[in-house]
């Protein structure tokens, strides 16, 4: 029983954890992913994308039997029907969900046992920008507050610590907060 | 029967639409939207955001008498239990969704009939940056491509404006390729 307390810790098997780690860096080729999402639109605002199969770990990942699938829609105040949440609100989940899990992963690899971590996410633009109204207003979120609830056995400066080493190294708050190259290619047949 | 075929283009009210935008012209203080998420860690990799009320249109939106939520996870070689699209797949939606969204929108304005549209993307990462096994790589993708088709009752040249009007007003668009500021405080009590 003790050996399976020690393994798996906030849900991670850290002896995978650490073997994974072992393995890519004994074969870096196995560092190399390919995420991909498909998109089909339904009727106004109400789209739909899937995401099934990736690239990692050395091959073509198969394990999904089912694609997930995720719809957008816009509320009525933004001529939608509601039939999902909007861009904008996935966009904040993919940050939230990015940062949480990166912190759990740190807190398994560092012995720091979680009992909680929530999140709240806010992002404030004015839609002149994305409506066409006027050039004074970018078209995306000015900036995004996210306040962290974080508790576990460990001192506060612990779990701090933890949070910061999640921002350090978590792919979307990278994504989001420097940006990246985005290329569109459009074929009309 | 003329006149709804005319007020309903590709399933947005272009009445609706012309009339949101002369409000806000009107009234530029209804251009202020504040989007939220909160999210709960499950367990491992799973975390769950939820998305109902927000901020838009000069009031606190409370339409949605049910939140959104979205389940995130990480596959198995990512040492999840594949419990949802992971946040880099999430990323991907958010982009997707938006950039449809905005075309779908730009072409009602623009009195484009659209019959298709359907989007690929893929994002590259060595994962080595954000499981923090080296410096030499960033957390996130190094770029996506976006890959559009979109079939319409317009000559390829319209439909193409199209796309790079939405790639041009886009929320997200603008957000994943400029970054933002993000503001991340927390609670451990």
């Amino acid at each position: 029983m003790t050996a399976v307390t020690e393994t798996i810790r906030n849900g991670v098997d850290t002896e995978q954890m650490f073997g994974t780690l072992d393995a890519i860096t004994a074969d870096p080729s196995l560092g190399a992913f390919q995420f991909r999402v498909s998109n089909e639109w339904i009727a106004g605002a109400h789209n739909r994308s899937s995401m099934q199969r990736f690239y990692g770990a050395g091959q073509e990942d198969t394990s999904r039997s089912e694609p997930f699938t995720i719809d957008a829609g816009e509320p009525a105040v933004l001529l939608g029907h509601d039939t999902g949440a909007n861009p904008a609100e996935a966009l904040l989940h993919a940050l939230a969900a990015c940062l949480t899990t990166t912190l759990v992963y740190v807190a398994a690899a560092r012995g720091v046992r979680l009992t909680a971590v929530e999140s709240t996410l806010q992002g404030d633009m004015d839609v002149r920008g994305c409506l066409g109204l006027s050039d004074e207003f970018r078209n995306g979120f000015t900036g995004i507050r996210v306040s962290f609830t974080v508790k576990g056995d460990a001192p506060e400066e612990k779990l701090r610590e933890v949070v910061e080493r999640a921002q350090q190294r978590s792919a979307v708050y990278d994504m989001v907060t420097n940006g990246l190259p985005v290329a569109v290619e459009v074929l009309t047949a």
